[in-house]
């Protein structure tokens, strides 16, 4: 178990992933302590372009206010790709909390350039989860963007 | 009629959304020619919070291979948003095509830094659809990320 329990949550969400046969991401939306949504990659289970873990939270937290969204943490076991830090940027989260930024660099930088207060545990979870999926599944992981 | 039909076929989009009660925004993604995907703003249909009418579109053109997003063309009526456009660079769609941003101005400036080619046409019909339902339905267009 994961010390944060919101990171635990996410994690748990990545693990459900990967029982599902997707790619082991998972996050969750959480507003003064209660978590709103929760979402992993649903790419291969969904055959969807848009259902990375933090869109999958967004997606389930359902239609919030400004103000919510203003007031929420989000955290996500993977640093957060181009697609997810806009929508961290658009909804105005002030703080990302990420898994690992290891196997994958996300858009950190932008974030951090417009105010977003970032975090990185370097979770060794996480990144066993990523590291393993991608030896077993290369193909997969690289179908949508590439190398 | 627009005299491009990829525009004229967001514009549809933007319609077709309209009609159903939603935010006019309408987008297609085309492949050498060939309309892949074509969306609508779903956030008031679908009480969603990532289907804006790029992402929609993104989600209806299925699992593309990376190939494929790099030789694309993405149209849409309205200037993509933060999370749009952070789409837009992690498929690595070459070019955008955009009606308008005189009523919501994007992030633009991150799509043509990241080598994006952005044309915007500032179509009438695009301006009318977004300052109509604005006028109508302020407080549905202000929901989600205030003013």
């Amino acid at each position: 178990m994961h010390s944060d329990p919101y990171m635990q949550a996410a994690i748990e969400q990545a693990q459900a992933g990967l029982a599902e046969g997707g790619i082991p991401i998972g996050s969750v939306i959480v507003h003064h302590g209660v978590i709103l949504g929760k979402g992993h990659n649903r790419r291969i289970q969904k055959a969807s372009a848009i259902l990375h873990g933090e869109m999958d939270a967004f997606e389930n937290a359902g239609r919030q206010p400004a103000h919510v969204y203003r007031e929420s943490v989000l955290y996500t076991t993977l640093s957060p790709c181009d697609m997810c830090s806009g929508a961290i940027l658009l909804y105005g989260i002030p703080k990302v909390v990420i898994g690992e930024n290891k196997t994958f660099m996300g858009n950190e930088e932008l974030l951090r350039s417009r105010g977003v207060d970032v975090q990185v545990l370097q979770d060794q979870v996480c990144i066993d989860l990523m590291q393993d999926f991608i030896a077993k599944r290369p193909e997969l992981w690289n179908e949508d963007i590439g190398k």
